[in-house]
């Protein structure tokens, strides 16, 4: 048994917050990312892998809009995970990913990442539970290779409900403009509920102990971008990135 | 202390084998492993992953020349892994590496490789043991990851002598058309010949456990050849590679 629950993690900010004042000082944090992003860049020392998943509709677009779209493009990269293409599968399964790590100096975002492949995959029944365990160790020592190369990894689960879900799929389908969002084969992942629930519960399990999940409330847009802003600012204040001095080549 | 003792293993043929017996049965088995390769690339269910390690002139790039010049360049590809570049050195060490594996039904030679981060970084200093400890490990879960995807991995070590390597410096020095493969660090590698030794004794020990390291008695390159190209084929027809069934677009 995991020790995760998902259904029973809330979805949803604390109930006594202030949502302007939470929008508020997910500004300042924006800000501070962008100053210490100019850090990481020109000492380029560290680097940072930001892993973005979640369920259909819980928010990964939006969150990499709304926290990183005021930084610098140039430190700041977005790789979509999407369906392997035939290429990508006649490679092992880390292959399409390890191409797109950050080297140091910059931030990457991952929106979906090799999690897929023991999720997805096993609702699916692409892969039975054996592989699923094989891949564990395979992704945890990945992690660590970057983890070793001073790439800081921060994983976040975006927790929504799945009454959440079913209101912005029906967003989906009312809004012209989110049209193109919309996919069929959601309502299907939807009826897979609880499988993904499951999966995700083993990956925090077995993919978390060394570089754990962040499991976000993601409910509402205001609070998931506060803890994600909040914990990049955590993550690269605690490298104690410094500018380099000024050199003269003698 | 290792298992392995690279200054007591031959460098040689075993005494009693006929030069020209042998290199007619390499002609064969070279032959042999075009057709292999050939149907490796229709099924495209396995890949092959030739990785060659051995001390300056001990015939990695003859070996290349010589075993797979016959064969079809579509299936075949050969990376040199040289001193890493500026944008290689800000990733982790299996990041250039990982990029060239083969995908399936291709067969993809490594002239150096990623054991290059295990051995001349450390006679070079800039790796400690610890480091070199956790690349064994790393190196390993990479190998596990190749393999899991269907990727046969041959390594060889071309066990030369040093004085057979003072012979071939000599020769480049001499030979006008081998000039341009003369390099004055050559010399200081093989001021470092018993330290290498060491570390690929280690290498052997800790990264050949799974994958077992053919060592390859490389003064005499008919020999050489030999061996490799045997190796090959039986490692292709290990794998019963058969032609796909012709099937129609229903």
């Amino acid at each position: 048994m995991s020790k995760y629950n998902l259904s029973k993690t809330s979805t949803r900010a604390p109930e006594k917050l202030d949502k302007l004042e939470i929008k508020e000082k997910t500004l300042e944090y924006i800000a501070r990312i962008d100053e210490l992003q100019n850090i990481l860049y020109a000492e380029s020392k560290w680097s940072l892998l930001i892993v973005l998943q979640g369920m259909d509709a819980s928010g990964k677009d939006g969150a990499v809009r709304e926290v990183f779209s005021a930084m610098n493009p140039q430190g700041v990269m977005v790789k979509s995970f999407k369906k392997p293409t035939k290429e990508e599968l006649s490679h092992d399964f880390l292959w399409r990913v390890h191409k797109y790590v950050p080297k140091r100096g910059m931030i990457q975002i991952f929106n979906r990442s090799h999690y897929e492949d023991v999720l997805v995959t096993r609702v699916k029944g692409i892969i039975d539970d054996d592989t699923a365990r094989k891949r564990f160790r395979l992704i945890n020592s990945f992690e660590d290779l970057l983890n070793e190369a001073n790439t800081k990894i921060l994983k976040f689960y975006l927790h929504i409900s799945k009454e959440e879900q079913k209101e912005r799929f029906q967003d989906r389908l009312n809004n012209p403009r989110k049209h193109w969002k919309f996919n069929p084969e959601d309502l299907k992942t939807s009826e897979n509920w609880g499988e993904y629930e499951k999966y995700y519960e083993e990956v925090f399990e077995n993919c978390g102990k060394k570089i754990p999940w962040i499991i976000v409330p993601s409910d509402q847009n205001w609070y998931k971008e506060y803890i994600i802003a909040k914990t990049i600012v955590k993550t690269l204040e605690s490298l104690n990135l410094k500018y380099p001095k000024l050199q003269f080549n003698e």
